[in-house]
């Protein structure tokens, strides 16, 4: 892992990230995107998603507010995605808590060549075929440990499995790197789990070769953010804020010397 | 009255409010709902509405960005949750600015059994045939009082109205509760009363077979939360991040002191 | 250029700016436009968007995050805002990046009588036939002086051209000023651009009849605001805090005072 260097090299070649997502976090991934030194770009008509696709160094791929035409346009990115070699990232927000949401999920895993799959270690559990309670969008818990969960549906999926949680798992279903960064206040605000994406987006944009390698660097740092972001913090509200200065502030050195992976 | 009882309740239960909204204040209004201590899920599609609102201890219907296709989901949300006995909050954003925000404010409340109308006098006189002076969806005053708005509409529609202002008034049709906390910079952001209503579900959610206590209880949270995010604020930027600093802070014990019903 | 007394005005008459705009920053560019002191309403239906125009003092239209049912809306809305005599602003977001953009762009801007046009230098020289290199919805540079994009493009479409970037230019297709306001902070968070333009079409609501002024004013109101955002700000999210109190706070004798126009 060598996550200062790869910050590094992002922030040099501020690859374009193609976004398809929902509608609650658009701002915000687009704000964390940006923070991290990425470019950000939304765009999810089925007319434009292949050339957008085309100028992109990643596509996310986010269900958290689905419709027919939304799933159509991630499908027809996806596969652009896949043929012109952009590497996939696919969030399955709320995968596990209504059928539409976990048979889109796998429809797209079916369709697309997804490089990371990112979620919490319900959802991913849903997906992996692992027992997992789920409740709305937010992960309750998971019956197997949260790394069992990700090498089961990394070997089972054909993906790295990207599973956050207080300790997040990566695994591309042989080694499993664990992180241990982050922040409860994290999970105080909604969206934190698709800012994560996102920047797995632009880490892999750079690294594409390396999915393992760049989703654990994503989620550090994404983590040692959210632990900067979060002396001085007074709640929600003030962590949101301080992430966003957190990410632009995060210095390779000391992501290097903060990241924590096992 | 006892809003400290019903937060407390809340935050041990953490319900799920299932949320169909406008584009413009998705996110907060899921920031509010996680800073009060609830679980806050949007989901629009006509295929998974019904099996999300099952799952959910409220539901809140707000027509701010109206367009067809959600108009359906909607009415079909809506007519799910009543089958399934979960409450509903209609946020009639906007209704007599357009007459297509009228009839779809109108037909919702034809076709769902909505427990709570939350909106301003303006939106709410509309919909109970009263004068009032609406401006896009800002309203400006009312030919009636706030109190008699709310009077008479909860008669005519069979709601608890709860009409939001300078001085809140909810109304069954016979009792009228005045809830006299708030701050004027609540006004001066988009979305608060979008929040309101959010936080209005998440109240109703467990207390939801007393509409009235459950509604006035809310806007006493939300606008005590509103006073606490006053002290330092500069404007409307820093207003608005304290305030999810303060809905997340609110005590029990200090809104039962703080909250002012009349 | 007299920005102060336009501010003034707009904030004694409180127009209405109906956009029309983009998911990413709908939230943003509401508090903007409230907070220089308008009233924003996003409506997007065709069922509705006339009826609304008509009680605009402007409307603006933003192609950010595309589909084929907005632009009919934009479309509709526009023709609608030129019967009333509504002046419409448009920001043709990542024109240039795919073919359906600078399509979508042309199209409005042919079959809409558009005052102002506000982009920044890529978009706008794209759609004026000047060479320029775009890479998503951001603009990397352009071939040709901002100075010159901004009088080529207005005489070309017929428009007043408004070309943000480190130095704004705006122009009638004869006069070119130059606005030298602003901080580089402002392209540190997305919707900047966006804010910018909706300010515009609040300036333009109370200075209908001279669209140049009109818009210079409001990039310098802007630009004033960014600059006074920027002392205390640590990074994009607190800057991005700073920048609505900013707003909320300008003073019309020291935006007069602060204004640089060349």
């Amino acid at each position: 892992m060598n996550p200062g260097d790869t910050l590094r090299r992002l922030r040099e070649t501020r690859p374009l990230v193609h976004q398809i997502t929902n509608y609650v976090v658009m701002n915000e991934t687009a704000n964390a995107t940006l923070a991290i030194g990425a470019l950000p770009v939304m765009a999810h008509a089925p007319e434009e998603v292949e050339e957008m696709v085309g100028l992109a160094g990643a596509l996310v791929l986010n269900i958290g507010t689905l419709s027919s035409s939304w799933i159509e346009a991630m499908v027809l990115a996806g596969r652009a995605a896949n043929a012109a070699a952009v590497p996939v990232v696919l969030d399955p927000v709320g995968a596990g808590a209504t059928r539409y949401r976990t048979d889109t999920a796998k429809r797209i895993l079916d369709e697309v060549d997804v490089a990371v799959l990112r979620g919490n270690a319900g959802e991913i559990a849903t997906l992996a075929g692992v027992d997992a309670e789920v409740r709305g969008v937010e992960s309750i818990g998971a019956a197997a440990s949260a790394a069992e969960v990700a090498r089961s549906a990394a070997a089972a999926l054909g993906v790295v499995a990207s599973v956050t949680g207080s300790i997040d798992h990566v695994s591309n279903g042989s080694r499993v790197v664990a992180v241990e960064n982050g922040h409860p206040l994290l999970a105080s605000i909604t969206g934190t789990g698709c800012m994560s994406t996102a920047v797995t987006g632009a880490f892999l944009a750079v690294r594409r070769e390396e999915p393992l390698e760049a989703a654990a660097e994503a989620l550090a740092a994404f983590g040692v953010a959210g632990e900067n972001a979060a002396p001085g913090a007074k709640g929600p509200g003030s962590f949101h804020v301080n992430l966003y200065d957190a990410l632009a502030a995060l210095d390779p050195a000391l992501l290097d010397e903060r990241a924590r992976f096992a």
